[in-house]
Formats: structure tokens, C-alpha cells, sequence
């Protein structure tokens, strides 16, 4: 069995407020953390942008945060079934959160995902793979809930190199049993602090005039987002970022 | 609880032998076939010519066997740590097989390979996965042992929109105790006969002189194939073909 030198951590990032938070914990814990975000053809690219402004806030800021490594993998839009990914479904404005699958759920997701950060942390011999699936918020995802997670974690134990030579890949989810506003409450009080004002939610974003984008404000993630800055009494200080540097555009 | 109407199965589909004989099974007792190929930056290419040359030969026997699915997502060539996807690890001629996790293990790749078709299994409302690894074989593979893939079937039951309706998708690996004597012998008893003529099984194929490629007849997958119809007793016509087709020229 190998020795463990140092606490090493592979973390799906999507430049999203989840994946912010457990990146933010896990180098709190010490752990070097290596980003992994991958680009399978989803419409809200504006993500990519805010991620690589995240690793630069925590690299300026002196913690072992890696570059991102990017993987594009576009094609797996071919596969179909969401909005996310598929051009002619329109995301639709928030209705009613939970009650049934969204048409934004992407079939297979967390499973593609994890099963590539599982691979990835077995390169570079990472203990953890961290990611930022929560079951409160997005409770009608079926890859979102407690025991889908417990499964993949069985997956991980046995898939790995390192589980033959048995250190097998944790999969951590922290993030599990917290609502927005709790995620942000966390966030806020990690050292360095979670930088929030670089993240992206927004699954509909619309162009600028002033070039880039603005969140739409009314998909389920803009709202959910939104309810999470209000109750944890915090400003979403990307809006007001956004709000300062130009007067946004109406919505086409 | 919606009605299943047609046996429908994706099948996972490299154009070796394993994952051919899967296809032959699943179309005998019924199934329509959606293959799935995924290209993943792996250097033997010519297994891609292969699966194309067997799904017609199943088309033509007018059997129900869509159109491949390609998804090409060399990108996961990125993660690297394989003989198979990194072109500056050579691969190995056979040593000992079995005795160690070979270099031609890529980290994580049933594991990938499991979620994506299990997501297009979920968008073409797919009953089963057929996923063709054989725990004899490749007892070196951590990702082909019995304890791996029930793990996955665990996943598969809780992950897709389809186990929230109470009609989980099942991952089938009908091969999982066989040898490669014993898979022969089976899909030589299939109606119609699996194509083992057009399948490709070669890690490190040569460019023939005269075009397209062959076999080098050296590393584990070449040695595994030629043992098996060797016990099985039957000739191996893919490279009876290639010698009638030209003389090979030497390894280079």
C-alpha cells in the first residue's frame, strides 16, 4: 500500500456556485485540488469564463488550486434529452421547483461526470473526488438524491487502481443536505472566503450589448440562486458587478 | 408506470469480439440493438471500420439493429495514464497476462463508457445496457471484475428518469464468466452467426503496405483472440481474409 503524501482532490467545477463551494472546503482542509470542468455542450458557455476567473482568485490568493483541466466533449450532446444540450428544447422560466424532472435535467449527468473525475483522480492519485450535487434544491434529479451518491461511492471503491491496491477514491459530496442559503452561509466563512461574485448560475444567459452575458433571472437555477443570496441576507454581489460596469440590456 | 412495447438495448460496441457477440445475443433473444460507439482517442481505429462492417452485416441479415451511435470525445485522451490513449507509452508485446493491472488499462473506462450509454439508453427509453467484459480474461482490470459491474447495476438502478418511474435501466454482461474459447463457441451458435470475420481485436495495429490495417499478432488482445478460437477450434477468418487479401508486410 502506498503512503499518502499529500491530500490531493480532483473537483467537478462548472464555475457554478456548488462546485465554488466544495473547491473552497476542500482547500480549507488542506487538500491540493485539481479543477476538472468539462464542456459536453451546454448553453451556458458564460460558466467556462467564470470558472477560469475562480482558479485565478484562489491561485492570486496563494492556496494549491491546479489549472483547469478542460475537457470538451461536445459530442456528448449528440446523445439528446435536455434542454441543457439541445438547441431546440427552450429552457424554460421557473414554474414550480421539484415537482417533477426538470426539462433541464441532462440525462446521465453526475454519472458521466463523476465516472470522469473518478479516472482523472486515478492519474494523478488524488483520495478525493469532490462535487457539488445538492438534494435540497434539485431534489427532482434523480442523480441528485442520497442514494444515488451512496452508489456511485460503491463505484469508486472498487473501479481504481488504487482500490485494487486498496486505497480506494472517496467520493464527496458536502454539499448534500444544504439548501442555498446554508451553501452560502458555508461559503462565506471559508478562508479564503468562497468568491461568489465570480460565479454563474444562469442555464439561459443572454448576450450584452456591452458584450458578455447577464443571467436571464428567471430559470430555476437564476431563482434558486436568488432565494439562496436573499435568505442568507448576503448581496449576489455578480449582479451588482454586472449592474456597475454597464446598464444591461432589456431581455430579447 | 409506463408500458415497455419493444425490448429495446443499448449496446456498448467496440467492433472486437466481445462486444460483438453481446450485440448477436441481445438481437436473439428479441432485443432491438442501439450500438454505441465512443471513440476516446484509443490508437486502434481500425476497430471503428470493424463495428461499422458488423452493424451492416446484422442490417443486411435483417435483423433490428440501428444505425451506430459515434460519439467521438478524444478529449478524455487528456486524462491520460494508458498505453491505449497516450501515444508516448509504448504499448507492450505479452509478458504475462493477468499476473498485473497491464498498461493497456485506461483508468475509469467501463466506468465511463457505463454512464454514457446508460444515458442513451434513458433518451431512447432502453430497458438494458449490454456491456461485453469478461472477468476471466481480464481478471487485471479492476473495471471487468463481478463486484465492479453489480456496483454499476446499483448505479443504473437509482440514476435515470426511468428507475423514478420504477422501470430502472439493467446493465446485462453476459460474458462476465466466460473465456474467450467459450464466448466463440457461443456466438458461433447464435442465429445469425456473430461476424467474428469482421470483428478487430489488435491493441497496436500495423498499416499494411497495401492499405488498411493488420493485426500485430503480439500484444495481450491479439494473443487472448488467437488462444481462444485456437481451444474453440475454429480458424480465425478475419486474418485468414487479411493473408488472402495480400501478402502482410513485416512489423515495422
Amino acid at each position: 500500500m502506498a503512503k499518502e503524501s499529500t491530500k490531493k482532490a480532483v473537483v467537478l467545477m462548472s464555475g457554478g456556485l456548488d462546485s465554488t463551494t466544495v473547491v473552497g472546503l476542500l482547500l480549507q482542509r488542506g487538500f491540493k485540488v485539481f479543477p476538472l470542468s468539462i464542456n459536453y455542450g451546454q448553453r451556458h458557455k458564460a460558466e467556462l469564463e467564470s470558472m477560469k476567473a475562480i482558479v485565478k482568485y484562489y491561485q492570486d490568493a496563494k492556496t494549491s488550486i491546479e489549472d483547469v483541466m478542460e475537457l470538451n466533449l461536445t459530442d456528448i450532446a449528440k446523445i439528446g434529452g435536455s434542454a441543457l444540450t439541445d438547441q431546440k428544447i427552450a429552457v424554460p422560466e421557473n414554474k414550480e421547483i421539484g415537482k417533477d424532472i426538470p426539462i433541464t435535467y441532462v440525462p446521465g449527468r453526475n454519472t458521466i461526470f463523476l465516472a470522469l473525475a473518478l479516472a482523472y483522480a486515478e492519474v494523478k492519485d488524488c483520495k478525493v473526488v469532490g462535487i457539488g450535487v445538492n438534494n435540497l434544491d434539485y431534489s427532482g434529479y434523480p442523480d441528485c438524491r442520497p442514494d444515488y451518491i451512496q452508489a456511485m461511492i460503491g463505484v469508486a471503491k472498487l473501479s481504481s487502481k488504487r482500490a485494487v491496491e486498496g486505497r480506494p477514491i472517496l467520493i464527496e459530496a458536502p454539499l448534500i443536505s444544504m439548501d442555498k442559503k446554508t451553501i452560502i452561509e458555508v461559503g462565506m466563512k471559508c478562508n479564503p472566503k468562497v468568491p461568489y461574485h465570480l460565479t454563474w448560475s444562469c442555464y439561459n444567459p443572454k448576450h450584452k450589448l456591452t458584450g458578455g452575458y447577464e443571467p436571464c433571472g428567471k430559470c430555476d437555477s437564476c431563482v434558486l440562486r436568488a432565494k439562496g443570496f436573499r435568505e442568507a441576507g448576503h448581496l449576489d454581489m455578480a449582479l451588482k458587478e454586472e449592474k456597475s460596469q454597464a446598464p444591461t440590456s432589456t431581455q430579447a
